[in-house]
């Protein structure tokens, strides 16, 4: 035995030298990382993931090239929690994205958001600058907009894109137009500078995103090693394509977002082939939250078989299309089913930088290596979060509900539906409903439509919540909920006058400043 | 134009030609056919078609070596007139594989059923046998129990398998057992000599069927073209799997049968490759109808992102997963969003033999060589039958609903569920909706689960409306309706005493004969 184990760690090293690669110094340098992360995309919009119109070539062959996950998580049902979780290794409990204002409710940071990210927790970015990395986000950052969130006092070196959603047009005199920065400074806003047509749906965004990430990859690719976080949200409504790409897809304008992203991928990978860089840069390819059905079919991707969609704690809401690609390094056609998480690209990022996480605080991520490299599998649980509430708990084959809520009656009798053309008894509730005494549980090999709850009485149910129970027992009783960071609203934080402003013209005046609580409907 | 015309055809005849292959003697010889034909497995059944547990790896490597249409339908929600349609080209309500009973009922061949598959059709192994095919059927046949409907009288040289589904086990006296044949006789009866447990799942049939397939295979490669219907049926309920197969799935019962089948798969392909005849023989993977929801989780499989199941003339119902392969003429890797159907294989099949069909007599069926060995994209309609009724036409991305209905509000309010967890309102109705005046119009492309109707007074939906009425029109005027075979049931004609029982002493005494009419409730 002590043979194996020897030999195993050997193996381990051996991995980890020949991960490491060589900087053009002769020195060991870390592999590059590159994050694409895409915005309300589907588990089931990838036609390796079984998407009907089979439109996105250039992911499926990354696919084919790397390793598929079927069981990845966002860390939330919701945009911003998904992406601070993302970037700090944390559930949004732990790092402040969430609210207090009422029970098990969805928060994000729109326009009025007083809250962001906390100083007080350490982003990728920032701790992989110990390693040499230079860091670029493109696209949609979404952890706060007022000056002490901005990306580049949270580790960015660079950054290109917005801090919100590409929500408007909008008046500049009620609510400003969002801002789009490069770096320090706005560089104009949405629907002004940045045209966003909303009838045609043209938009030329994911182009300029692909130049910046071209650009900065170019740029790096010969010296340090690299961290670009590309954040793209063409496919989040309103969804938009450039020219050649609108009308293009089967699948309507949603579909065109989506070519014109997976056609921008074969182009970054190319790039990194052509640069001799890809067996030295680690590429993963994952989604915030599961697609938003509220805004399907014109305006809203796939989740596939799954229950439900963005904003709820079923399979839709939260299992994500995921690949990760490293040629020399993942082999090739893979399929692993170990449960993953966003977090976990945290953890896994640090790994490969050679770094640890931060010990001084509770980090979910697990490092992913192993798996990715190794094919193991860990045992670990998956925790569906709405706001303050754990709804949901997997772990192995089995989730256990101890809460089952779609959307209040009020707002689904005003068409709002986050399941449209799905409805499971006692499930998809429009009652917030406490099952914590009896969880629902469902086998989710079996059944990953989240429809045939196990029998309360069956020798499978007591075994299954026996596991769950001690699982969220451990994780509740050492938890330590941070000040949730998106219960205050002010008018007079929206972006009317960012840094730069002055250069543009383009600064507003704000309304008096009336801190109140936000309103989360659901 | 001319000249373009003429290339055309010389192109054709070369793959024609290359296509032929030559046989032992040096004479051209036509390719062996062999048609894989499921029971009951849903689109959603392969990872090569998003299944998350992806345990299909032999189905998703014969994608990958050949060509993949997303866009493939059955003939009928139902096992029975599928597959009479699958052997005559021909839609159930030309071929006679309906009832006229009751408006919009599903029939097929239970053991009381007095009808099966008249003279008149021409089936494809009668067919093949004049370009010198040998044909074997191995599995279930479903056109008919009695002795005017064996297989062996329709063109087919050689069988392993049953008449009937795999129900039971019986008494013997109210009901027999269904009988296994073995070419004319029957060579003992399932729960008898061809065991099933019901308890644990266990029946040794798929290695049975395997090892037919692997036998006939190997005794025709060198001689005659072959005609092989490999017509399994593990995956429709009771669901089985021979004991190395059980409990091996992340599925439950129904994924073991799976994999078991996806295994077999396997080691004919591999048998083709190593005896050389891979090259020259055409494999088409498919099934007979969507995966049986009423069975799931335990005994069904999945329809993907579909709405509803069998029975049912929604896309869940009737569009299948399918597979070309012929390693050097079908080139791999590809998808083809034809619209194909399971009347195309008797069509192509006859093209592969260098045949023409029968010419008095309307075909349903498409030769889609074309498509498989050119790419070509043909315009076609898909008709989606209940009974005598004609529900639902699909014309290139828009899908017409003439007639709604999933099942009675009775049989619903009893449990069977052929749509469980989905509800769209106005669409997955209990009643048989009439929408004849004003259809329900999807596109498929932008919504291939049928949740959002196109809106009546929307010019897509009007263009869309009157491409599909004129072609509707065009099938309706020059339809002429076969006698109906699943009108009359007698308890007479059951399994009592087939060719062979007096051999094992199985003969069993048949009750007075009462024809009486059929009650298909759905």
């Amino acid at each position: 035995m002590a043979a194996v184990v020897a030999a195993t760690r050997w193996w381990q090293l051996l991995l980890v030298l020949s991960a490491a690669g060589m900087g053009a110094s002769g020195a060991p340098q870390p592999p590059n990382i590159l994050l694409l992360l895409m915005d309300d995309m589907g588990w089931g919009d990838l036609g390796v993931y079984g998407e009907p119109s089979r439109e996105t070539p250039n992911l499926d062959r990354m696919a084919a090239g790397g390793l598929l996950f079927p069981n990845f998580y966002s860390a939330n049902p919701l945009c911003s929690p998904s992406r601070a979780a993302l970037l700090t290794g944390r559930l949004p409990i732990r790092n402040g994205f969430y609210t207090t204002n009422a029970h098990a409710r969805n928060a994000y940071t729109p326009q009025e958001i007083v809250g962001g990210i906390p100083d007080s927790e350490q982003l990728l970015p920032e701790l992989l600058k110990k390693a040499g990395y230079v860091s670029k986000i493109v696209g949609k950052w979404h952890l706060g907009h007022r000056p002490q969130f901005h990306p580049l006092k949270h580790g960015f070196d660079e950054w290109f894109g917005s801090p919100n959603c590409h929500f408007g047009p909008y008046d500049n005199k009620a609510r400003p137009n969002i801002p789009v920065y490069r770096d320090w400074e706005m560089v104009g806003r949405y629907y002004e500078e940045f045209p966003i047509n909303l009838k045609t749906g043209e938009a030329n965004l994911t182009q300029i995103y692909l130049q910046e990430a071209l650009d900065f990859i170019k740029r790096q690719a010969r010296h340090h090693p690299f961290f670009l976080y590309w954040a793209v949200d063409a496919t989040h409504a309103p969804v938009y394509a450039s020219k050649p790409f609108l009308g293009t897809s089967q699948r309507g304008r949603y579909g065109d977002a989506v070519r014109e992203i997976d056609d921008s991928i074969g182009k970054i990978l190319e790039l990194l082939q052509d640069l001799h860089v890809a067996d030295n840069t680690f590429v993963f390819f994952t989604s915030d939250n599961g697609a938003a059905l509220i805004s399907a079919p014109e305006q809203g991707g796939s989740n596939g078989p799954f229950l439900c969609g963005k904003q709820t704690t079923f399979e839709g809401g939260m299992r994500e299309p995921a690949l990760a690609w490293w040629p020399g390094h993942v082999t090739a056609g893979q399929v692993s089913h170990q449960l993953g998480s966003i977090m976990d690209l945290f953890t896994t990022s640090l790994a490969l930088a050679g770094l640890t996480p931060p010990s001084d605080r509770a980090i979910d991520g697990l490092n992913l290596l192993p798996t990715l490299l190794q094919g193991r599998l860990m045992d670990r649980p998956i925790f569906y979060y709405r706001g303050d509430t754990l709804m949901a708990a997997t772990l192995g084959q089995h989730k256990a509900h101890f809460w089952t809520w779609t959307n209040s009656w009020e707002n689904f009798r005003q068409g709002i539906d986050f399941c449209p053309g799905q409805n499971v008894s006692g499930v998809t509730t429009h009652n917030l409903e406490d099952h914590t005494k009896l969880p629902l549980i469902f086998h989710l090999g079996r059944d990953p439509g989240e429809r045939f709850p196990l029998s309360f009485a069956s020798a499978e149910y007591q075994e299954a919540l026996s596991r769950i129970t001690s699982v969220v027992q451990q994780h509740q009783e050492a938890l330590v909920p941070a000040q949730p960071q998106l219960n205050v609203c002010n008018w007079a934080v929206m972006n009317w006058a960012p840094p730069g402003c002055e250069k543009l013209g383009k600064c507003l005046t704000p309304p008096e400043s009336i801190p109140k609580k936000c309103l989360w409907s659901h």
